[in-house]
């Protein structure tokens, strides 16, 4: 009975957060926009409303009440989760959570502005308000040894600051020399393939998108594709996953690409179970397993050569134009490595060494060693460090980002851990469906999905990150396995394969 | 300082009413068909949510803390309308409210159902409780004379149903000869203009519907035009007010009227004063006031001879084959008068007649004079008493409209209301700006929306509909003035204009 008046409550809170999801991909979709003040305030209203509800007395007493009743392992589970939650929120003051809503939704107006007209100035104060704010909630939240593993438990639960740290010298020990091994290589002298020219009309491009994505498993009855400046997916409902992508009328793949990365998130959500949702155990094991997931769909699958070979028949008829591209060419196009400024356009290998210089900066403003005065110029500065390469501007540097101006301080090393979580995980897969390249290349998706069902999916938020690849690899996690799956891509000549 | 306490807490109720309203919209645009019954639940949350914030004890202290500070008209306006629902609403236990909506979200779904199979037995006994917990929610609001009153003051404030009956006779004993003076004059002898056949691809309606209602004053950065099933009006928020139509190949011009009716009510919502949004006093006057100007837009305009002219040459251009049919051709097809079964595609004389029949059932199940067992038997013999014709099966009869199986009884009135508030108004424009047509036919719509700001929509809910008509047309309502006008219209061959 308490079990189930927990779970009544959980759902009522995921009912109005469902709203703000719809409301947040419309606003991102189809608002006109002279509605976009009033809709900061609705956004506003309603987070306060489900924050209130979530750290309310009344919940504190009902997980009181369900902890005694809970036997089984999900309603353990249920109850654990559920408290885990109520303890860090409930320390964060209402206030403080309202004033942060406020300021983040100036802050990214600010950035926006910012952006456009290339000069960091106009975003520092409203982001010098942000990085105090989180840092009060990061002391009210609590840790133990550093004041960012506060932040960082929000999106990779069970991790450390110390361990992340550990990883990030890893693979930078790693990618460093591996790009340029890469770099010196023949496969990189040969030359990369070039797109055709020729226009590709955005209709096209959707209804390739959409045959690619219903392939790998996304139903289009239980969710959308749209069009958005900037990808993403939201789980609008029970059954409702949208996803969005970007087109560039002279490029048919950078649409793709980016639908092929929102898809593996949607894949994730709408496989929980069902009755899991609007729980705390029915959502992703962590933002970085999330990504994983969106980045082994991207690139595992849909950089590889297996699955441009399936898609090179469907791109031809789609796309006449594109029939002078081998396979081979269109592998390198979408396999190009190179030293550049920006995260969301870089390759899989430099890709981990954008994020390194984010987590580094973020982790040093947090802990109060770096002034946001001297952001731009410490950007400037690792990014010559790991990338060789200096931003010419601002917005091809520190403004490139919407993250900070949003709050999301701990959320920028998921990217690197989800590619490094699809590395590890992509090898016990290819160990288990041995068949795995022949599979995609015949595009037969479907025991890939089930695979992922069984051993991620169907677990919800059951395990955390490194139990859930402990649970899944039978080794702890290790960034070995992405870096050699790095090597073998990237120098290894795909026509002599 | 308690006025503003009393803005804000209706502020916050119109911040939740505000995310029903997208996700209402979103139900009926965008929504992937399987996330239907979740978003169900959502909408029952925040539309109970709504309720008991509007009817809380707090919000009784407000108003009464306001009504000791109200000073300005406008100040006393905002108490008294919002006393009035306070009152209303409150009346209506929170048990009620809920079980009507639930029972709603299940009729509308066999409503469905019932239209598909033609069959009213599927529908019958979900609405018999529906027409209870109406008729529940009647006797708890309260009335003098006829039970009836409670639910029509909802939609027209300041109305009684003995008035309305006396209106109904009017129309009826006008509008029954008129029909068969229309049928047997020269103009309907002359025959109809046909349309031309062609396809009329959708895009293409899109365009020309976007240029009409720009022209016509609707803000496309303050709303939106999408396609639904059934066409309606959203009010999503301060300045994005968004408009649906529904498309037909084979014929461009359902499309467009019914957006033209659609611009109408947004024309209307997007010029109330800003100040006023979310507030009681920053709706229209009354339902009937609003469908009048969605009427007005849609008919008394958009199926005049000196609109078609204005259209002519942007038809043309968008749809070259209909360049054989003249000004006259168009306006006959989009004139015709027809004993016809279907309200919603009906000219604009039998319209009213449909409406009454509708009435005038719907009172007689409110007062328990009908039962709904005898319903379809009784719509039938009413449709052959007033129009002459007797529908061949449900879905053509009783089950065209989803009104009675939404719970709305009591708003069919406002349809016919809105009509004789519209030619009324009419009239009164026509003496104000003698150059009406000349305007019109230029496509010159600028100083007619300005009327209408100055007259009508700057007052917001300031007066009930009667009063409006009464300030605005300086007599007492009567629906003398649309029998006029359709007498001109329909009785005159607008070749010999």
């Amino acid at each position: 009975m308490s079990i189930k008046e927990l779970k009544s409550e959980l759902l009522k809170i995921a009912k109005v957060r469902s709203a703000i999801s719809l409301l947040q991909w419309d606003l991102s979709t189809y608002m006109p926009p002279k509605g976009a003040s009033w809709r900061a305030e609705v956004l506003g209203e309603l987070s306060e409303y489900a924050f209130f509800l979530f750290t309310s007395e009344r919940m504190g007493n009902l997980i009181e009440k369900a902890q005694e009743e809970a036997k089984s392992e999900l309603e353990l589970a249920l109850v654990r989760l559920t408290r885990k939650d109520y303890e860090k929120y409930r320390k964060i003051p209402l206030r403080l959570f309202v004033e942060l809503q406020k300021e983040k939704a100036i802050a990214e107006k600010l950035w926006e502005e910012a952006r456009k007209d290339n000069n960091f100035l106009i975003l520092k104060d409203s982001l010098k308000k942000i990085v105090k704010m989180v840092i009060d909630i990061a002391e009210h939240i609590g840790y133990e040894d550093n004041r960012y593993d506060a932040l960082l438990d929000e999106y990779e639960p069970g991790f450390k600051t110390s361990y992340l740290k550990e990883i990030c010298d890893y693979m930078k020990r790693a990618l460093i020399p591996l790009l340029e091994r890469v770099e010196s290589s023949d496969l990189e002298k040969e030359g990369k393939g070039s797109l055709k020219k020729g226009s590709f009309p955005i209709d096209k491009q959707r209804e390739l998108i959409q045959r690619v994505i219903s392939a790998f498993g996304f139903d289009l009855y239980a969710g959308r594709l749209d069009t958005s400046p900037h990808p993403f997916t939201e789980v609008v409902g029970l059954n409702d996953v949208r996803i969005t992508t970007r087109y560039d009328e002279a490029d048919p793949f950078q649409a793709l690409l980016a639908a092929m990365h929102e898809c593996g998130h949607a894949l994730y959500d709408l496989n929980i179970p069902k009755e899991f949702f609007g729980l705390p155990i029915g959502d992703g094991a962590s933002a970085g397993m999330h990504e994983g997931q969106a980045r082994f769909w991207e690139n595992i699958v849909g950089r590889s050569l297996p699955f441009l070979t399936f898609l090179k028949p469907i791109l031809d008829s789609t796309f006449p134009s594109l029939s002078e591209m081998s396979v081979v060419d269109i592998w390198k196009k979408l396999n190009t490595v190179r030293r550049s400024l920006i995260r969301v356009s870089s390759d899989e290998i430099t890709y981990n060494l954008h994020i390194i210089v984010r987590f580094e900066l973020e982790e040093a403003m947090i802990n109060e060693r770096l002034s946001i005065e001297d952001l731009p110029y410490a950007w400037d500065e690792k990014m010559n460090e790991y990338l060789g390469i200096r931003p010419d501007n601002h917005r091809n540097g520190v403004l490139q980002d919407i993250h900070w101006a949003s709050g999301h301080f701990g959320y920028f090393p998921s990217y690197m851990l989800g590619n490094i979580y699809a590395g590890q995980i992509y090898w016990k897969l290819k160990e288990n469906l041995p068949d795995l390249d022949k599979m995609v290349s015949e595009g037969n998706f479907k025991a890939i999905l089930e695979w992922f069902k069984e051993n991620i999916y169907s677990k919800g938020k059951f395990f955390e990150p490194l139990e859930m690849i402990k649970a899944v690899t039978r080794e702890n996690l290790s960034p070995s396995y992405l870096v050699r799956y790095l090597e073998e891509k990237f120098l290894r000549n795909p026509i002599k394969r």
